[in-house]
C-alpha cells in the first residue's frame, strides 16, 4: 500500500500535463515553496543537478577563455537607466530596495534582474587599451525579476543562472563570441542534458532590451510547447556609448569596445524534466544524474546480501552510486528510484549471489538484465554511456515528430489548431505579421534557425515576398 | 622606469598598513571599487581564490556527509522576527526590499543577512519523523549586511560565504556536529589556507545572535591584529521551538528538533593577504594559488625560448602554469608575477636553453636555483609542497611571538599600549569586566580556548577567582 501512495500521487502527464510536472518536481524532492510568493527552495536532490551542470557548462566556458568574477546583486536606479532600450525592458519587474537598516536610501537600489549595467561600469573602469581586450567575463549568480505567474524552474521571482558578460576592440570579435557561446550552449544541452535544440536568430520584436542581435537555442517540450533554452546577445557598441567605454586602439585612436553577453538558468532543470520525464517520475541523462546507480539489496538482512552490494558499489567507484540499505521494502525503493530518475538500478539479492550475478533495470527503458558480476563494471559504463546517447535520439526524433511544415495562414492555423509541436514557415520580415500571428493564435516566432529551408517563394501570414524561415511555436 | 611605476604604488606595511592592505588588493587586481558603497567587484584573479576556496572546502564538507542547496535571498519580515534574539541581533543592519515592479509589497523583505529563518521555515516542512533527521544541508550564496565602514573582503554590505543548516534528533547530536565543522574550519584554514587557528568558544557577549553556544576560529594578522575566521554555533533547540520544527521519535514522542548553523566567507581573502603577503604584493600558498608557475621567456624572441617555455609547460601539466609571452620586459613581468602572488618563478633564456637548466625563484623566500630541465617536475612538485609547509610554520612562529600573557591588570594594560597580538589571561566569566576590559583598552575576548592553561587562580581585571583563560586582542 504504501508502494501505490508513493506512484498515485503523480498525475499522468496525458491528463494534465502541468501537474504532472509540479508532481514530479514536488515528488522527486527538487523544490519547495517558501512563504515568499515565487521563490522556491532548491533541495538537494535538485541542486546536486545543478552542480552539475555548473560544472560541466563551466569546463566548457573555460576551454574557451571565460574567466569567472563576481559583481554586486545592487544596481543604483540612475545606473540602470543609463541605456534606455534596457532600462524599458527590465524596470517595470524589477524589486527595489528602498532601506538600508533604518535608513532610507538617498537613490534607491534595484536587485539585479541581470548585470548589463553593472558590467559596463566596471569595463569603463577597467578597459583603457587594446592591451585590455578582448575581456571575457562570467558569473554564476541569482537574479530576480518580479514575474507575476511563476512556475517551479521555468518562472520564478529569484532564480540561479551564469551570465556572460565580454568586450571587445571588433565588431567582428564580438559576434564571433556572440556565436560561439552559442554553440557551446547547443553542444552543452544535446550531449549533456541530452535536449536536442533548434539554433537561430530571434527576431526584432524578441529580442533582448539593447541587443542588436539575439541568438537563441530553442527545444520542444514533451507537450509540444518551446522552451526558449539559451540566449547569446550582441550589443554592439550601444552599450558602450551610453556608458563611455573607450580604449585606445593600437593606430593610437579612440574606439568604443563590442559587447555581448549570454546566459543560461535552473530554467535548463524545467526543460530536462518536460523533455525525458515520464508518469513514474524523473528520467535524468546519466551526465547530470546526482546518483548513476541505485544498489537495492533484496531480503537484506540475508547473509552476506548488504556486503555484497557493498561490494558491487566498490567494484563501481567511477560512478555516482548509492546503496539503498534502509528499512523500506524493495517495492518502495523501486519506486523511489524511478521517481527519482536514477538511470540505473542493481537488484541483489540470495538468489542472485548464489549465480554470481545481478539484475540491472534501465529507468528509461525499463530494461532488465542479468549481468554477472565480473562483468558489472563495464556493462554499467556501456549502458549509461548507451542512455545518454539514446535519450537524445528519443528526444530528437519526438521533436522531428513534432514539426510541422505551414505553407499559407490556413494550414498554419488548422496545425496549430489541432496539434502542439514548431511549426515551420516562411515570413516577410515584418513585424505586423508577427504581431497578427501572435494575436490570433496565441503563438510566438522562436527563431530564425541558422538551417535555412525555402518551404515557399511567399510569407505565410501576409503572402507579400518571404525573407526567412522561421520556427513558430507555443512558449513556456 | 615603468617596472617602477608598478612597485611604487603600494605603501610599505610597516608605514601604513591599512594602505599596504588596500593597494595589494587593488594592485593585484583582486577587487575593484562599485558605484554602490560598500559593495566590490571581485575580479578574476579575485574570484579565481575563491573558486579554489570553494572547491577544496566543499569537497571536505560532502566528506562529513554535507548536502547543498539553495534557498531564497529575501526574508520577509515577519518571518524574520520570529526568533527575538536573532531579530534583534540583524534587524539594523539589512537592506528592506518595499516594491516589487511598479507595486508597494503587501510585507517588506529583508536580503538575507544570514538564513537561519529560511531553513527553519523549510525544515518545520520537511521533518516530520526521525527518519527525515539529520538534516545536513549548506549553500554558497552571496548575503547582505548594510555595514557603516566597509574594507575590500574583511567588511562590505554585499559578501559572499557558504553557511551550513543543520537539524538533529538529539542535544548531542546538534553540539557534535557544531565541534566537527569548526575543526574541519581549522583543517581547512591551516592546511589549505595555511593560517594557524586557535580553536575556542565565544563568550556569551560575543555570541551569535540566537545561539546557546557560538565557537570560533580566530587567526592573527602581521599587524597583530586578530582576524574571526569561521564561526559554528549551536542553537539548541530555541529556533525549533520558535518556528514549531518536530518530529515524531522512534518512541512515538513529538520531539523539538536539535540545530546548527556554520559559515565562512570571502573575508578569508582578507586574512590570506594579512597573513602572508609583503611589500611586493600578494604571496599566496600553492593550494590557493589560480597559477601557480609562471613562466617568464627571457630574450623571448630569440628562436627556441618561446618553444621552450611552451615545453617546460607541458612537462607541468600537474599545475597550474601560465607562459607570460606578452610584450612587457622581463622586469616587469618579475613584478607583476610577484605582484600577484603566484608561488614560482621559473626564467628562461638563450643561455639556460643552452645548459639544459632553469632558474626557479621562490615567491615567498625569493630562494632562486637552477634546476636541469629534467628535473624540473618533480623539483616544482617539491617546492610547492614546501611553501605550503612553511608559510604556515612562519605564520604559526610570527603568531606565536606575538602571544603575550597577562597577570594582571597592569601588565594587561600595558601590553597592549606597546603591542600588538594575542593576550592570554584568566576571566572571572562575568561581563562586567569584560565590558571594562572593552572600554578601556579596546580588545574583546576572542574566545575561550579549548586547550585551557591555568595562568594564575584570578582574574586579570577584578582579582576574584578565575574560571577561564580567553584569548584577548584588537579585532578586524
Amino acid at each position: 500500500m504504501a508502494d501505490k501512495k508513493l506512484v498515485e500521487a503523480i498525475t499522468s502527464m496525458e491528463e494534465d500535463f502541468a501537474q504532472w510536472y509540479t508532481d514530479v518536481v514536488k515528488k522527486a524532492e527538487l523544490i519547495d515553496y517558501t512563504s515568499v510568493k515565487g521563490c522556491m527552495v532548491i533541495r538537494p536532490a535538485g541542486y546536486a543537478i545543478w552542480e552539475l551542470i555548473q560544472k560541466q557548462l563551466d569546463d566548457m566556458f573555460k576551454e574557451t577563455g571565460v574567466q569567472n568574477a563576481y559583481l554586486p546583486m545592487f544596481i543604483p536606479e540612475s545606473l540602470l537607466q543609463k541605456e534606455k532600450d534596457h532600462v524599458e525592458g527590465f524596470a517595470p519587474e524589477v524589486a527595489w530596495v528602498t532601506h538600508g537598516g533604518q535608513q532610507e536610501l538617498q537613490e534607491r537600489l534595484c536587485v539585479r534582474p541581470t548585470s548589463e549595467t553593472l558590467f559596463c561600469d566596471y569595463y569603463k573602469n577597467v578597459v583603457q587599451s587594446y592591451r585590455d581586450l578582448p575581456q571575457v567575463l562570467n558569473q554564476w549568480c541569482s537574479v530576480v525579476r518580479w514575474e507575476k505567474e511563476t512556475r517551479p524552474f521555468l518562472r520564478s521571482r529569484e532564480f540561479l543562472w551564469q551570465e556572460g558578460h565580454t568586450a571587445h576592440a571588433t565588431a567582428e570579435d564580438a559576434e564571433a563570441r556572440t556565436l560561439q557561446m552559442l554553440h557551446v550552449y547547443a553542444e552543452f544541452l544535446e550531449k549533456v542534458l541530452a535536449i536536442p535544440v533548434i539554433k537561430g536568430q530571434k527576431t526584432e520584436k524578441e529580442r533582448f532590451a539593447g541587443a542588436v542581435a539575439t541568438y537563441t537555442v530553442e527545444a520542444l517540450m514533451h507537450d509540444g510547447k518551446a522552451l526558449q533554452s539559451g540566449t547569446s546577445h550582441n550589443f554592439g557598441d550601444g552599450f558602450a556609448q551610453a556608458f563611455g567605454i573607450q580604449f585606445t586602439d593600437k593606430d593610437n585612436k579612440l574606439k568604443y569596445v563590442h559587447q555581448t553577453s549570454w546566459g543560461v538558468s535552473t530554467r535548463m532543470i524545467g526543460g530536462l524534466i518536460m523533455v525525458h520525464s515520464d508518469n513514474s517520475g524523473l528520467v535524468l541523462p546519466p551526465r547530470v544524474a546526482p546518483v548513476q546507480v541505485a544498489i537495492i539489496p533484496i531480503q537484506q538482512r540475508k547473509e552476506g546480501v548488504l556486503e555484497k552490494a557493498a561490494e558491487l558499489k566498490e567494484m563501481l567507484k567511477d560512478f555516482r552510486v548509492k546503496v539503498d540499505d534502509s528499512d523500506k521494502s524493495p517495492g518502495w525503493k523501486f519506486s523511489e528510484q524511478e521517481m527519482r530518475g536514477i538511470p540505473l538500478r542493481i537488484e541483489v539479492g540470495p538468489k542472485d549471489i548464489e549465480a554470481g550475478k545481478c539484475v540491472i533495470c534501465r529507468r528509461d527503458t525499463r530494461d532488465k538484465m542479468e549481468v554477472p558480476f565480473g562483468e558489472l563494471a563495464g556493462k554499467v559504463k556501456e549502458l549509461l554511456e548507451k542512455m545518454q546517447t539514446e535519450m537524445l535520439e528519443r528526444a530528437r526524433a519526438h521533436r522531428d515528430s513534432h514539426t510541422y511544415v505551414a505553407k499559407d495562414y490556413e494550414e498554419f492555423k488548422q496545425i496549430f489548431g489541432e496539434k502542439a509541436g514548431f511549426v515551420k514557415a516562411m515570413w516577410c520580415g515584418c513585424q505586423d505579421c508577427e504581431d497578427k500571428i501572435k494575436e490570433e493564435l496565441s503563438v510566438t516566432s522562436r527563431c530564425m534557425p541558422f538551417e535555412q529551408e525555402q518551404l515557399s517563394d511567399v510569407c505565410v501570414c501576409c503572402g507579400k515576398p518571404a525573407k526567412k524561415m522561421v520556427y513558430w511555436g507555443r512558449a513556456y
